[in-house]
């Protein structure tokens, strides 16, 4: 297995998050990058989905992935060896988020020239990381089958945030009761202007639609819209 | 549905949280009262884990239980209706977790009078709830084989403070690359003495061996071991 690089994240310094994420997506808009923050609790298929959807897409885009976890590099090595594009493991030393400037140090030790998009692999929790604002150009998450269509009922914050919420698992959806009508109208409870897309990362199914939406979505920031 | 009472829980104003904690476990032992700090990932089955239990022990043991959400009472409105304990419901206004004196609050709520064993189920969170000690009597953890064998791997402190770990949703094991012996091993890496019980909460396998735990440790608790 290859080696990957890890950065020790320390907590941020500074008081106004908001402000410091308006001025990362600025100076990340203005060299052409985007960034995806992607989130969910621990055990959904995160990386799994960002090996099948970074390879259906690494020969279009170019892409740069920062893994973040308390411990551990199992994930940017699996990354690494998967796909072959650019990955780093964040360590948080305990923190349960990222914010603003944690997400910088984490992208300093990129290399953006010739980047197009940066998928950020936040810590597995669907509390902490819904409050603070990374400076991503969009929010993703993903929700899998097994955890129940109840859950935008009890992390409200975490899906009235996110752009795009991804269903995973979807294959195991006969042996668990879950609704995925049910499921979505309580998404558009939360947020009506969430885009849902079910899929199946250990089969593919559905990470066209989610690289469509990507590669839409970072056009559209190029553009300026 | 019956309603249940809902507590809104204030962020506590202790600084020294593992003195406070120690200090509630004290109290309750005192008390004859057993608590239990229930801990897992979103959609782990913690709610219906504890129904089939309660189900199971109540004829014996008084019980009560105390739900914790951010947002919602749909889990201690289930619990109430599906076992008749005394159940209710914590808000924690958008905190990730329950420190001793938020747990105080909570038991505040409850009749302790004749009650054997009262449990918290605690945010579902892999992070937060791991870093700040309630004042339970024994941690207990669920992990779901949908979430992978590897979490201990990646959530080392709360798999290093949980005496025991249940292993969910063993029967939907040969729909994903769960390996039971890897998963224990890697427990066991966190914490050599917490104990390891397979259960399939839906089928009710398994939940015989949790109830004699908790019994067990109830009984131990009651004899000053």
């Amino acid at each position: 297995m290859d080696e990957v690089r890890i950065i020790e994240i320390k907590k941020s310094i500074f008081e106004d998050n908001d402000k410091d994420a308006d001025a990362l997506r600025a100076e990340l808009r203005k060299k052409g990058v985007f960034l995806l923050n992607l989130m969910s609790s621990p055990g959904s298929g995160k990386t799994t989905t960002l090996i099948k959807t970074i390879n259906a897409l690494k020969n279009e885009i170019n892409i740069a992935v920062m893994e973040a976890d308390i411990d551990s590099d199992v994930d940017a090595v699996k990354i690494k060896d998967a796909t072959g594009v650019q990955s780093i493991q964040l360590h948080t030393g305990g923190m349960c988020h990222l914010d603003a400037e944690m997400t910088r140090q984490g992208l300093n030790g990129l290399d953006l020239s010739n980047t197009d998009l940066v998928i950020l692999e936040n810590v597995g929790n669907l509390v902490c990381p819904a409050e603070f604002d990374t400076g991503a150009s969009k929010n993703c998450m993903i929700l899998s089958v097994p955890e129940g269509h109840d859950k935008p009922l009890k992390y409200p914050l975490m899906f009235s945030i996110c752009d795009l919420v991804l269903i995973n698992k979807m294959d195991v959806a006969p042996y668990f009761d879950f609704d995925l009508m049910k499921c979505k109208e309580y998404i558009k409870m939360r947020n009506p202007n969430a885009v849902v897309i079910p899929i199946c990362a250990k089969t593919g199914d559905g990470i066209d639609k989610f690289a469509t939406w990507l590669k839409n979505n970072i056009t559209q920031q190029k553009e300026g819209k």
